[in-house]
C-alpha cells in the first residue's frame, strides 16, 4: 500500500471520518498545512505517551494529579461526580462550581459485568473524607441514574448530602422540542414564581 | 497550558473540526484508540517526511515517481490533466483509462499571480512528446475553463488532440463533489475542443 493511502486508512481510526473524509483530510495535512500536521502528530504522540489519570479525580492529566486536585483553593467540601472528563470541561465553562471532580469514566452497568471496582469507587471514597455535599452529574439514562442510586446510597452511609442536577425545559428551548419524559418531570416539579 | 488542550488545539488544524469536535476526537484517541492514535500520529509524521510530487506527473508520493508513471503498461498516448492529486484517485475509480495523468496543484488565475510557471506547465510538455490526446479534466469553475482554454490552445500548437470532460460536471463544481457514474459517463463522453 503506498503511504498516502496509509495515511488515509490512518485517519479512519477518527470518529466520523470516512473514506472520503481521510482523503479530504490527507491532501490538506500533505499540501496546506505541513507544519499544522507535523505539530498535530508530534502533540498525539507526547499526549498517548504522557497523559494518564489523575491519581486523586481520574480525569485525565500529564501529571501525576490534575490542575484542578493540585489547587489548594478549591473546596474539598464539595465534590462533583461525572461520567467523563468531557463533563469536567462542561461545567467549569458553564458554571462556577468551585469544589472538586470525580471521574467515573463509564457507569454502573451489571449486564456489561461493570460494577463499583471497574468504576474505582474506592478512590472517590478517600474524596469523601472532607466532603459534606456529593453533586452526582451522572446523565440521566438508565445507568446513569442506577449510577446515582447507588452513589446517593453511598453518601448517605457516609452521612453525606447527595444533590443531584435538576431535569427540566433547558433555558432558551421551545417546549416542542423537549421529550415527554422531560416535560412530564419539569411540570411535575414546577416552582412557584 | 495542559498537553490535552494543546492537542485539542493542534486537532483543530484538521478542515471542518471546530472546538467541540476537537474536544471529542482527544478524549476518543486518549482513552478509546491509543494504538490508532499512535499509528495515526506516526502514519502521520513519516507522510509529512517523505512525501513529494512525483518528478513526471506531480502527483503526491513517497517514491521518486509514482506507481502509475512507473507503470510500463500505462499508454503514454494519452495524457489527463487534473487539477489535484484527489481527482486522479477519482478518475481511476471512476473509469477504466489506463493513460497519464499531470496534476496541476491550482488552476490559472492571473489575478493571483498563478499562471503556467506557477502550475509548472513545463514539466507537462515534456510529457506530450509521445501524447496524441489531452484530456483536460480541469473543473468547470472559471479558472477551470480558463485553464483549459490555455491547455486546449498548449495542445493545439503541439499538433495533439485536446478534449474535454463532457457535460455532466455540474457547472461551477469541482471534480472532487461528483458522483462515480457522473463522472464514468462524462469522461467517456469526452468531445474534442
Ligand atoms: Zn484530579
Ligand atoms: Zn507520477
Amino acid at each position: 500500500m503506498s503511504l498516502i493511502s496509509e495515511l488515509m486508512n490512518a485517519l479512519q481510526i477518527l470518529p466520523g471520518v470516512g473514506a472520503k473524509t481521510a482523503q479530504r483530510l490527507t491532501f490538506h495535512l500533505l499540501q496546506k498545512d505541513k507544519l499544522g500536521g507535523k505539530h498535530l502528530a508530534e502533540t498525539l504522540l507526547k499526549s498517548i505517551e504522557l497523559i494518564n489519570e489523575c491519581e486523586s479525580c481520574r480525569t485525565l492529566t500529564e501529571h501525576p494529579m490534575c490542575k484542578i486536585c493540585a489547587n489548594p483553593n478549591r473546596d474539598v467540601s464539595k465534590v462533583c461526580v461525572v461520567e467523563t472528563p468531557a463533563d469536567i470541561i462542561q461545567i467549569e465553562q458553564a458554571t462556577d462550581f468551585k469544589g472538586k471532580y470525580f471521574v467515573l469514566h463509564g457507569k454502573l452497568s451489571p449486564i456489561d459485568g461493570i460494577g463499583p471496582a471497574e468504576l474505582k469507587m474506592n478512590k472517590l471514597v478517600e474524596l469523601l473524607i472532607d466532603c459534606d455535599e456529593l453533586i452526582i452529574a451522572t446523565g440521566s439514562t438508565v445507568e446513569g441514574e442506577t449510577t446515582a442510586q447507588f452513589l446517593s446510597h453511598l453518601a448517605e452511609k457516609g452521612g453525606i448530602k447527595a444533590t443531584r442536577l435538576a431535569h427540566g425545559v433547558p433555558l432558551g428551548g421551545d417546549l416542542e422540542y423537549i421529550d415527554n419524559s422531560t416535560l412530564a418531570h419539569a411540570f411535575a416539579s414546577r416552582t412557584q414564581l
